[in-house]
């Protein structure tokens, strides 16, 4: 059967479909909050930076580990999508010359190349501030305590102890390799901390006890592994085409991973091992949780 | 009387050296979200980016204005280091290569030039985010409802709609000169965004009724105009020494500012004007007042 006529993947792509709706108006030209006009060129920018097609993967994670717990939908909806922009200035930001320097992204050009570098960082910039007025905002409908937690949390995942802090080990590991365990705290730091915070976002949305939040954390790390596991093996093997962005290039820059370093077949074992751990998390919502567990075998297994 | 022995800069040297002693506990190795190592290099540059012996002015506000309306004093240097945070983080950026290409800043190399251009990129994101994660820590001893007020003012602040969209005009000034309200527009965004919120954000911290919100806001409006056209008078009138960083740089590259516009003589006409509205605001705080109307008169007043 192929993955896009999955139950699993309509229900990706219809959830995509809601986040993409929802960043379209809150990246519209008028917005919430309408005191001043906000400039064409940049809002263009951030636009074209997120607006982009993505599977939003991250605002699924939010919407279905709230939904497991009994979570506010639109809450959710809102929370997925301050952390897709925080997601997706981290792509702009890395994609800039000074980083990365990649032309292409999704197939298109990346916003430095679409408009300038100046414009890029500061689209950069916009998103991540704007995702925290989106959790603050008044129209998302969660208590003030659980905006403050998701804030904490998010600002945590996303800083210099998460996903900034994790790019930063990944320009250093460029000019020395680390070794595995230096792998591993990269890769949880900058792919690992969002897509663990995913999951504890929609925790905290429903309210939950600290059991569930701990125990959807833990989950959010396992398949954050899968997914930066299930990266370097793309990277390694995926062409271009398929990718819409430059492959091999963590290769070709040396760069340590733990597929280059273990095997493949190692790799592929340890993602199947992963899933296990992320399906046993779960095991106590019973089929509650089928959509979450297919989530971690579809980040396992993905091949785009 | 020389301005550095005035009761007044004396006042702003010691909350200066308060606030530059929180944001380097706050910036230390161990920090209050211990979970994950911070890459040392990163730290450094951020603490770079940051602890350069600023004048704090910002924090001095919200801390006065906190204190005006009888607010929780640690809490609002907590505030005023997270703005400061935001302000450096602002500066780091603008100084890059892709923007205004600046080599020193407060008589030291900018931190793409003591570091890199990527880890500057990261440091002025990571310090953007650490301002969130500040406002909204336990150790932030303010309500939920607070902290969400202050997020969300703070957000849009500096975000695309406040002084990342004013920079956005900036670039587009130098390609095609705005007009006077071009002008006041982008400055308002730009620089006055962020003081106004200063202002703004010692209201919200001493739980203010709408109206004294509402009014210290309005000051902080004033004061930022008044800002901006001293730093244009300065910008013109300085030379490189006393500033610490380039100068004539804007008139040089054809920027607009309302005294290329309007000549000195109006500029320093308007300032007075200026400090005079933002007096009479604070005309119902009696005596009380005194520490705000004079930080309005070192604003406009400064040559530095």
């Amino acid at each position: 059967m192929s993955q896009d006529t999955s139950p699993f993947t309509r229900r990706l792509a219809t959830n995509a479909r809601t986040v993409e709706g929802l960043l379209e108006r809150l990246l519209g030209q008028t917005t919430e909050a309408d005191e001043i006009a906000r400039p064409a060129n940049l809002l263009a920018a951030m636009r074209h930076g997120v607006l982009n097609g993505g599977k939003r993967l991250r605002p699924f994670l939010v919407i279905e580990c709230a939904d497991l717990l009994g979570g506010n939908r639109d809450a959710a909806l809102r929370v997925g999508a301050a952390l897709e922009c925080v997601h997706c200035y981290s792509l702009v930001h890395d994609d800039l010359p000074a980083m990365d320097d990649d032309d292409m992204r999704r197939g298109q050009p990346t916003v430095h190349r679409a408009f300038d570098e100046a414009t890029a960082i500061l689209a950069g910039d916009s998103l991540l501030t704007f995702a925290f007025d989106i959790i603050a905002a008044p129209e998302t409908a969660l208590s003030d305590a659980q905006k403050v937690e998701l804030i904490l949390a998010l600002g945590r995942a996303a800083g210099h102890g998460g996903m900034a802090g994790g790019q930063a080990l990944d320009l250093a590991a460029e000019k020395s390799p680390p070794d595995e365990a230096g792998i591993v705290t990269l890769q949880a730091m900058k792919t690992g901390a969002l897509i663990r915070f995913a999951c504890e976002a929609g925790a905290i949305v429903a309210g939950a006890a600290k059991e569930d939040r701990a125990r959807l954390r833990a989950f959010g790390e396992k398949i954050g592994l899968a997914f930066q596991l299930a990266d370097d093996l793309l990277d390694l093997t995926a062409d271009a085409e398929t990718m819409g962005k430059a492959t091999g290039k963590d290769a070709a820059r040396g760069k340590g991973t733990l597929v280059a370093l273990n095997g493949q077949t190692w790799a592929e074992d340890r993602l199947e091992q992963l899933v296990a751990e992320a399906e046993a998390l779960l095991a106590p919502y019973g089929v509650r949780s089928a959509i979450l567990v297919e989530a971690a075998r579809f980040i396992a297994n993905r091949r785009s």
